[in-house]
């Protein structure tokens, strides 16, 4: 089944796409009044077919988000499953790996957590932290004990190649996947750290890394660039979504992802034929408990 | 910290509460929308306190659900979860047991679920069933491969005391547990089944065996009024909310878990010493890379 949708966001298959072209506001922005109004209403539109995926119980829905640090990923990721059922979604943040998982291939701890069928997956952060921060910080794949080859670029090239198999193999069986990068500017993130900083709720998780991490600015979009290219497919879209106007940005992500779900043609499933010939008689029982059959 | 709420739902910890003592409509029922109203509030302030349970990072919530079919589990985890942060849940639905499951004792399954710190765990079924639907199905027993002591009760004795240690050692490490069993009358099972029947959305999940169970309906409730009397606890104590009006047990189970929230005194954690004191020094480093240091 073709499960394909058009989007202007969408990152080329051809692997032609260079991040620099890409604006961090959206083209024709909405007031921030109408934008929330309007994710309301494709949140729920959303929840409609997440009921539906659930009972079809043969497909799930992948759905990744990357970004620099105080894009929105959270915020993102709360703001379009609010007032969807809980119980259907499956959402993991990936933190550094710890020591078992460094013992293994870098999709194995990811896999461990991919949807059921019948429910959306949400991953904050990915496998694709494999050919990010690890790209800007190299010194990383020293825990990994892996040979590093010379040049090392061939590294990354091996990585999205297996990336792409492991997606292939995911999307043939069933799992429908959408990949978004919050694409926000370098001054937009000195804005929202320093409201972080000046916010006793939240600086409580702000550190002297998050400053040393943005001193990479450019590596880490340079590393998003190549991997966007390298790595958006049929069968594994990426989207770069404009992220300094917040309520825009979510809009934007709940908009592509009901519109995804809209093209799955989800149906609820059939009773199989031995119940459903024995309705009547399961109704003339329950009727007759509750006095309901007239005697 | 003594985190205990009194409620009148509760089951008393002194082994001598009896289910039919209990009624299945609540004592002085909500209209409808009144529920629907105060419901929606409650969740608010719900919401509010998991967002703190989520900064301090230090403790759990673990929420069980009991009840027999058509109680309403479902739906009533969707309603006091609709509109909090997904991601601060862990829902997990407990089925039959696979053939890895059954190869370890009886607590190891629901263990591999429980919530992380900062999270809200929710088990839809749990080890309790292994004191539920076991005990009216013993022939179950056998894919345990178990010794099963002579008379059988003892067997259910020895379950309990085990229940009641493994909540104990939760307890002790900061995982703060609540129990529902949602009581609904054989009458009102009926009449749920029938509208299931009746409604093509929903009866695909019917069958035959749903009938077959309701059969066994008085060993049913012997056995929950078994498992609450042994198990109710100061650290895991069982509550019995009235499960006929939908709306009104819906708003009792958010009520009860915003209380025991509330007892907790949640707060965020400070900023660690040496990142508070760096404060200045970061908010001077972004305004200067904004331009707003009058430079």
């Amino acid at each position: 089944m073709d499960t394909r949708i058009d989007s202007p966001l969408q990152v080329p298959f051809d692997g032609s796409f260079r991040l620099d072209t890409r604006s961090t506001v959206p083209a024709s922005p909405l007031r921030d009044k109408v934008a929330k109004a309007q994710l309301k209403d494709t949140v729920k539109a959303f929840a409609e077919h997440q009921r539906a995926l659930y009972a079809e119980d043969r497909r799930s829905l992948l759905l990744i988000f990357q970004a620099i640090d105080a894009a929105g990923k959270d915020s993102t990721i709360r703001a379009v499953t609010r007032g969807v059922n809980p119980a259907g979604f499956q959402i993991h943040s990936f933190k550094a790996p710890n020591a078992e998982e460094l013992d293994h291939d870098f999709l194995w701890r990811t896999a461990k957590r991919l949807p059921e069928r019948g429910r959306i997956g949400i991953f904050n952060r990915s496998y694709y932290e494999e050919v990010l921060v690890v790209r800007v910080h190299p010194e990383y794949l020293a825990g990994q004990r892996i040979d590093v080859p010379d040049p090392i670029d061939d590294l990354w090239t091996r990585r999205f190649e297996a990336i792409r198999a492991h997606e292939r193999h995911l999307a043939d069986n069933g799992t429908v996947i959408m990949k978004f990068f919050l694409h926000v500017s370098r001054d937009e993130q000195a804005r929202r750290f320093l409201s972080r900083l000046q916010n006793p709720h939240k600086n409580w998780k702000f550190s002297a890394s998050d400053l040393k991490e943005r001193a990479h600015w450019d590596s880490y979009q340079h590393a998003f660039s190549e991997a966007l290219a390298a790595t958006s497919t049929p069968w594994a879209p990426w989207y770069v979504i404009p992220a300094d106007n917040k309520p825009n940005m979510r809009l934007s992500v709940a908009t592509l992802i009901e519109a995804q779900l809209r093209t799955m043609n989800l149906t609820y499933p059939a009773l199989d034929a031995e119940n459903r010939a024995r309705l009547p008689e399961f109704e003339a029982q329950l009727k007759r408990e509750l006095g309901l059959d007239g005697t």
